[in-house]
């Protein structure tokens, strides 16, 4: 995964702006119960205390957008979570959007999500894909069309990081825009960059030090 | 604040039921900042792991619910925080609440809160008390009559676990329903348990192994 | 309906506090329009100013919580309504709740109570059982059922003072809590009235006299 | 009261239809607390049912709308409340609308009616009028600049029935719109009749006998 | 189109008051994409500043409302929509409403609508007919018993200026109150001139020049 | 004006992409009524209709983002309004944000375009910079001061194109994140061009032709 996030990445920034994808020390390999994001937390504060000098923003790439709080409040640097990015892109640019996860149980947790950013009149429906086995790409097809067709979704948000690359073919089947966090996550990430622009820092995330 | 919270709880089970006021190891003194409560975070679900067998409910003594989702995804046994359980108890008590903090910064982190259980639109404020210094009483008893006259409110939560004890003195000189998270708490908690009920572990909470 | 309210009581109370259950003078035995609500308000108004001595705490046992705003003008002890108790305590046990109820054209009056009480975002569903004639387990199993894998409910809310003793029954066989609300009442009433605290009288629900 | 009433209703009717302004048996002089509601009732329920064959519509003069869901299960002739009719007009009038009241302890109870009927996001303000002992039109007069100016009100709704008549002086003098709800009430009512619309009796206020 | 709406109004006018309802100079003949909307614009605004002296209201005869707030700025006459006008109407005669559509194209346009007027949560669905080609009244028809039974609606508004006339024939197949907007605007409108209402032009519709 | 916006563009893109701020035949100096939007419209839609061909994406540079709709009806690249833009991007650089406007008469116009983009909850206040005459830095500094130390804020956006270029000063002085619509629609448009991703045209913008 860290290599097919990697790759997005790479393409999006096709060697305007360099890009690093670290796994997350401690971490579990994948982020799906809320104790995972906790498994998670020590590792992703260290790296992001450890690399403020070194890179002008981070991302934080798994859908969840775990820990985005608490990492602000230790870096003055671009704190960019590719669930938010995606979810408040897709919100411009349609009239609903809809958000496919790979899990029912994950349902409440993206819900959850939607109402942290106040984004849960923008979204139409959290569809989870019918289980693994089939083709991963038809089961988001297929998803991604009733979502369309029964939620009235304008816009398809991909609702995890183990599905990045999977936006093009998706968006020219479907005839509709689908977003992809990691690309999301990079156009905030660097146009905040190129302008000098981070998240404040005067309350909710004070350094408190 | 551990003795003064044991003394609260124990004040209120007066002998019919049990409680021990444990520690989080490796935690903090105080979670005031985002960062504090990812410290506290293997302590709490270590405490929970441990000690399921031995106690029938859990209450987590910090007004901010640090982990709740995490908590009750590895027990069966309710686990109650002391803020939910306040400010739902408060809504039922009079048209509006309000809040009072010990800090303004953490007025963003308790309207994060407040929308996170829905109750956004039941309280009227977020009030923090006037800085440390003067006597503790008298800045939380000036905090809430400023909610009341100024804000309409007809109920106040106290919005730290390090106030608990303050509730029937302010209570008194307000003449408004003064709240105690430790206390609102452990209404939820034992009640849920002499009828026994807990939370759903369907699919928000699904124990995930 | 009033023997079966009674035996829920007794069996929560254990024999730590007394109960009573009062059939409303004049009231009809099933109150369904707004009419029946408004014939049975002089009875319950007059229990309450009668009783006032008499008990610590008034439970209004009808889900649709008729006229608790004139009971609380016109006492200091806590009066707590079935309804109400049950659906805040529902929306702390799970992602959103569903309430049964008796007859779809109790529908509307539901998510009007829902909405009084800000929560009409926590409720997923509002799901009539099927008509009387068959089983009544089965038919509010059948409703129940529905809720959790149709609108994705994960709480049970029993709609109706008639369903009380169903709660147990219905929670083995759907695996998820189902709320009964004399025994939600009783939680919250019995905990207040041991710490002291009752509804505020400062605007709302002033006595006015 | 009753005679101000009339003689609004008959100027606004202005002999195209005819206007009865009955009393209500039973009702004490004036509306204030919620038992000041039930009280009523039973002689309001009356009065419709007596009269249903006499006359084309009803109007509730009291702007708290009391027992207008009763009242529409018992007749099929559309039943107006001035509240509703006067809030539902000024959010047509102006960006956002303030409420004059009588007395601050009236607000909590105005701003649940608005809430039941979903327009708590297009009122900006619920005012009391200063203390009875000054003249009445100044003081109302002070409350509506105040809303005006401090709050961005655009639109004044008068929010008793007592209050009838003041409309147009308090218009001529704040230079924005102001709403008498005895008039706004004979809007409604008199252009439903005039072309057979009525509310729905479907299931919230099924006849349900 | 023109002599159907102009039907309509002479029909609820019945001689009280004088109706002329003209076509708009440059307008396409019928207003579907947000292209015709900008179209009609100019001479909308020409009709009203030639006609101000002439007319003591304004009626905008298109269920989505084009420019009211322009024509608002123009005009101290009242500006009714027939789309605003019947949109709230239907919020007072029932738990809620459901707006039938030509185009399943048009359901984003007239939700956006709802939402400008805080009315999103007082309507259960918007509906499109079925495509042309069978009878008008038919797929109006069917639209309707699926918004009542399978979304609970319990009033229906014709969400198009081309369906005025069909209201009653519907209302009695359907049994539930359905709004022309013609007519409802004709209400508001006609009521509004016979006090000396208008729109307030404090802030959002001030005259600017 | 459109030098000044010119401006602002060619810095941020620094070469890397090519910008044209084009004004808008027959459109007003200033957008500040409905009328100025409506005398505009006409304009933007031939100069995007022309321009199809030979720019991969169109910003609107007026906060109001007047026309977005249509002008996405009529082309399949990006139209981005900065309106849009910096109000979503404020949602996510702080816990709530703050918009300063020229006039206090366009108040009621923000806050129904924050409305249109479900972000009403997101935003904490909408102030009017002190009246034209003193140094404009100055009176935005206070005004953002204000924003910051009375309501909350966070962030604060520049609500007016005229204001462009002034975001750096106020930053340094303020300490906070201030937004500059033309920077902020440039992240987004440059950002989705980069990777081929443009609106939506299924329904709401549906090319209707």
């Amino acid at each position: 995964m860290t290599a097919a996030i990697q790759g997005t990445a790479e393409g999006f920034a096709s060697g305007q702006f360099e890009v690093a994808c670290l796994p997350t020390p401690g971490a579990p390999p994948f982020i799906q119960a809320y104790q995972d994001q906790i498994q998670a937390a020590p590792g992703m504060l260290g790296l992001v205390r450890e690399h403020e000098g070194d890179w002008d923003a981070f991302v934080v790439a798994c859908h969840s957008d775990p820990h985005l709080d608490a990492l602000r409040e230790v870096t003055r640097r671009p704190v960019v979570g590719i669930g938010e990015a995606s979810l408040r892109l897709a919100s411009m640019l349609g009239h609903r959007f809809s958000v496919l996860v790979t899990d029912p149980r994950s349902v409440p947790a993206k819900e959850d999500l939607l109402r942290k950013y106040h984004l849960e009149t923008s979204c139409v429906s959290v569809r989870p894909a019918g289980p693994p086995g089939h083709d991963q790409e038809e089961r988001y097809l297929a998803a991604g069309r009733a979502a369309i067709e029964q939620d009235g979704a304008e816009v398809i948000v991909l609702g995890c990081a183990g599905l990045t690359g999977l936006d093009r073919r998706l968006q020219a089947r479907l005839g509709a825009p689908v977003l992809d966090g990691v690309v999301c996550a990079l156009i905030v990430a660097s146009g905040l960059v190129r302008h000098g622009i981070a998240h404040s820092r005067l309350r909710r995330w004070s350094p408190q030090g």
